[in-house]
């Protein structure tokens, strides 16, 4: 896997990752209708640092993910940065969120960050719950029913935080 | 005291109160030399709703604080408000920061909001936390050395959140 920062080209390829976690509505507490400029407007902010995980496949390289890094504040806040994560479709279960994650601590760090903290990420997402874990995020908060899932109902949020 | 919405001819006063709000750098992750005009932008942002409390002082009345009212997430996450208070410093002490939060969980609640969560409230500004409390907000998150103090270095923030 390879990981370099995202650039105007990358739109489609972008689009293809963003659409369907968006139209699930199970994992970021964003429109499910939201059009695909707004969502790249969104993705690709001035404010976001944007990578893409590209995987080898024969002859051609596929994206396989993306995520973004940026202060999670201003002022006496701007030492915590924020990130979020995106794994295409057909891309679960191969380490690509972890290897993100992985990198995105280090540009953390690169930039002088001293923690990085995820303001909502979905109980019911077990997967990235264990994972943030694994990746030493501790749970520093749970907001009660601060979510509603398209299925489950209203389920809790948690905010983590690691230090960098 | 009344509150009302803020309108654009409030521009002046508002500002007379976030000005020493931000340059102190204390309570809110801003950057400490934000503009008047940034200042003022981010305030009055179309997705805040804005309103003023006004004290009645002999023949005039004087703007003694100012909130924001917002949806704290879009889609799963939009029925939980987000609000930001402002107190002039010369009328701290006379109940107006409680006044405006009964207004903002009156009017959370008159839009359909289920809940309002504060995220970021710093556990050196002691007289708010005592009062988002008897305001019948819960601690639900504690975010460790999250904020950078002017003179206190890294203290804790919180997260508070209540039903409304």
């Amino acid at each position: 896997m390879r990981i370099r920062p995202a650039t105007p080209a990358d739109a489609d390829a972008l689009w293809r990752i963003l659409e369907p976690v968006i139209r699930a509505g199970e994992t970021y507490p964003l429109p499910r209708d939201l059009s695909r400029e707004d969502a790249l407007a969104y993705w690709l902010s001035p404010a976001h640092e944007v990578h893409v995980a590209l995987y080898e496949d024969g002859d051609r390289e596929a994206m396989v993910g993306t995520y973004y890094l940026k202060a999670n504040n201003a002022g006496g806040g701007a030492h915590v940065a924020n990130c979020g994560y995106m794994v295409a479709q057909d891309a679960a279960g191969r380490g690509v969120a972890q290897a993100m994650c992985t990198h995105s601590l280090t540009r953390a760090r690169a930039r002088g960050f001293r923690a990085v903290q995820f303001n909502f990420v979905i109980t019911s997402n077990e997967r990235a719950v264990r994972l943030w874990q694994h990746m030493g995020f501790s749970v520093v908060g749970r907001l009660p029913g601060a979510f509603e899932h398209p299925t489950k109902g209203y389920v809790d949020a948690l905010v983590m935080f690691r230090n960098v």
